[in-house]
């Protein structure tokens, strides 16, 4: 059976008519779970409702007619199941069930109550913590598991669930989870991890990498250097003995050369291993650049007034913003920022750097502690507080190609395709270590997440499942 | 009446052994009103008790015989009196009745409890804010004239009394204050300041000057050369976005030449009207090289291991700490110190320039500004927080002299004189503006100022009041 007469021939919409048609059935119901589940609150970082939450995930998937078990780690359990279909197929659906903490002001309804509310531009939409990062994917592709079955249909695919509670603190069960294993997830099709990938102009994104990332934390203390070792001292002192403020400062300076906006890292073997575009990617770079705006991307990012490369735009920008690491200063704090005088005993800064493939975060670790002896502070202390590598899908990797496929027929609008995302995710932990491709990506819109009135509009969640379930034909 | 005929050439102790004898007998009292002013909060950061504070103080002023109104000001009010003896000296009493808050940790005792406690080493001890700084001193005074009076005698000199209430946040009124009442407060022999001047070894410490201070907050943001204006961006930006933070720190790094603890402020003219020490002063640091003990200053300043110029001691030392300019790096902040990964839209950093004769505040913030423009951070913003000029005395001055001399016939150990201290004092209002010489310092032991179990051991207090009384009778 050659692809021009089998079912995939048709277009999906044909194929999946009564599945979809199912999803409009239940739909309201559809919503009234998402909701369910937002009203759970499962905040990792405070430890609450995470028990809670992992038993209600597991209640729903066992209600499939799955198996799932809640295992267990050093922190947050993962959720852990299987739904046999005698598929040929199976697929890993990989998600998380924790939140970030709701603190931040400006909410405008209460972050757990999950009400909907009609967003000026948006429409309808569910507002609260997790919304859509990532309730409304988790509870969207189970919701949509459902009206498959009960459209008449066997789910296309076997689906084995991994679903972590800790990925808004790092993911660090997770590693271990998946190398344990490893021999079930490695036999998968792929790793599939969908979000809300339409922006609010309604163009779908579709990311096909993501960097990776060394966040570290810098400290610079009195020692035998100088400096005062045990307790800040008055700022008097100053005058005659040194200060680990103006150590750091000094130490971070020699890490960038800058003129204007331009910060040119120069750190040596900082971007060794950094390879350029493959022709496919460039490719993508180039369709890109017919519908990338530079002034777009300036008033969204805080309105800032250009790049940090005068001159440089296009494919050359976008180049620039995929292809090289970046080093951030996330944070800097030492002394008191408002009031007394003293001379502090510590100053620590934090760095985020962002590796392209194909960066090694521990080679990029050395290179900054390299760095800093061969400049004369062998004594900053330099801890890793999360590092790994990027990692990188491509269109000929079938599970991306069928993303990629589906996406593009049941999307509302323009569909971009990105060779990466400037975000970060440690998939690598599929892609590489186990080489299982990973599909991420979907459609319907929703924002503002870890930002006060996270949300996904009611729309675009039906238009999320629609897409969880095209994909699910078109693999 | 030639000196060597005169009551002064008798031993100070004879001269004032009736007041010296009322101080001991009315000693349980002074202990009494030391505590009833600690018990009376007056924290001006939080403008508590402030008020009753002033009524409190000028009742006792007025319970000499002194006139005394209390004069207000845009945020808390100056107690301003006149004891009139018919003297033909007259001083000027300076003090302070604020206090700071006591919101640190680790009080013995409640802070504005002002109990008698036992301190290990130091013998009882009242322990409370404001106990060093400045209730002990200002009520010591009071209790000083008081005793004075109660002995049969009249007050040796006229006393004015400026006492105000702001000065633990930067004695914003002060200086509008004293030119307003200039004719009256030039006229005056001196302005008077005790404080406790014993240190935890027994010897006494009478410092000439004092330095100056430009206390400046540089702010970076994003402007025309980049970076964003509106917020805090997600930090996968920072890939094509300028920092603030960054520029920041490459901004203050180009102010120091570092080595080590070695740091070698390099902006042009900072130091420029800097003078050497003259005759005088270099026999005084002379004098203090014999009892100058590196060790016991590294230990104090927080364990620290060397000083910042690497074989540099003795005499030359000093003349580094206390004749060249410090440029402190007090705080700096931007971003997250914990948690969360952004490009912070903005990075602050507060600088604490100590300014040594002959420098004027003004010429160093220029400094300091065109240096940022040279080199090429026209955009970052320099406010200046508090700025005034050093102080200087000289022993030739009659007061000052005076001072001394009471000091080194009542102390109980040995006294050392330093040409000036590294702290800083708006005392140049009276020096400079006023013409009119400062002599600060005193008898008996406290410490801890601005930190926890602040205290003045209860012989202190008496030794203080003795030194009081010395000096109004040596003057």
């Amino acid at each position: 059976m050659t692809e021009s007469h089998g079912p995939s021939a048709q277009p999906l919409t044909r194929q999946i008519a009564r599945q979809l048609a199912q999803i409009d059935r239940d739909f309201d119901r559809h919503v009234c779970e998402v909701q369910r589940f937002i009203r759970q609150p499962s905040v990792s970082a405070d430890d609450w409702g995470i028990q809670e939450m992992a038993l209600l995930l597991a209640d729903k998937i066992r209600s499939l007619g799955a198996e799932c078990s809640i295992v267990e780690t050093d922190k947050h359990p993962i959720v852990y199941g299987r739904l046999d279909t005698g598929a040929d197929k199976t697929i890993v659906f990989y998600e998380l069930y924790d939140v970030q903490p709701a603190r931040e002001s400006g909410w405008i309804v209460p972050p757990f109550d999950a009400e909907v509310v009609d967003l000026p531009g948006h429409g309808p939409s569910i507002v609260g913590r997790g919304a859509a990062n990532s309730k409304g994917c988790v509870v969207g592709f189970l919701n949509t598991l459902e009206a498959i079955q009960r459209s008449g249909h066997k789910v296309p695919v076997n689906v084995i669930f991994v679903v972590e509670g800790e990925e808004e603190i790092g993911s660090p069960s997770l590693p271990g989870f998946i190398r344990e294993h490893a021999a079930e997830l490695k036999s998968a099709e792929c790793f599939y991890q969908p979000y809300f990938g339409e922006n609010a102009s309604g163009t779908t994104i579709v990311y096909l990498g993501i960097k990776g990332m060394a966040c570290l934390e810098l400290t610079c203390e009195g020692g035998d250097w100088g400096g005062p070792r045990e307790r800040d001292v008055h700022a008097m002192h100053s005058a005659w003995i040194g200060s680990p403020a103006w150590r750091l400062v000094q130490a971070l300076a020699t890490m960038k050369r800058m003129k204007d906006a331009s910060e040119v890292t120069v750190i040596p073997d900082f971007a060794r291993s950094v390879r350029t575009p493959t022709p496919e990617e460039a490719g993508l770079l180039s369709e890109l650049e017919e519908s990338f705006d530079e002034a777009v991307v300036l008033r969204e990012q805080g309105g800032a007034k250009c790049f940090k490369w005068a001159g440089l735009s296009g494919v050359e920008l976008l180049k620039k913003y995929l292809y090289e690491p970046s080093l951030n200063l996330n944070g800097i704090a030492s002394g008191y920022s408002s009031a007394g005088t003293i001379l502090p005993r510590q100053a620590r800064a934090r760095l985020d750097i962002r590796l392209v493939p194909d960066m090694e975060p521990n080679q990029v670790v050395d290179a900054v502690r390299k760095h800093l002896c061969d400049q004369g502070y062998p004594d900053i202390k330099v801890d890793v507080l999360q590092a790994y590598p990027p990692s990188q899908s491509s269109l000929d990797q079938r599970p991306v190609d069928a993303l990629v496929r589906s996406v593009r027929e049941l999307a509302p609008g323009p569909v971009r395709v990105w060779p990466r995302s400037a975000g970060v995710a440690p998939h690598y932990l599929f892609t590489k270590e186990l080489g299982v491709p990973m599909a991420c990506g979907g459609l319907g819109h929703g924002s503002k997440s870890h930002s006060a009135n996270e949300y996904i509009t009611v729309e675009g969640l039906r238009r999320h499942e629609r897409g969880i379930c095209g994909f699910l034909y078109a693999l």
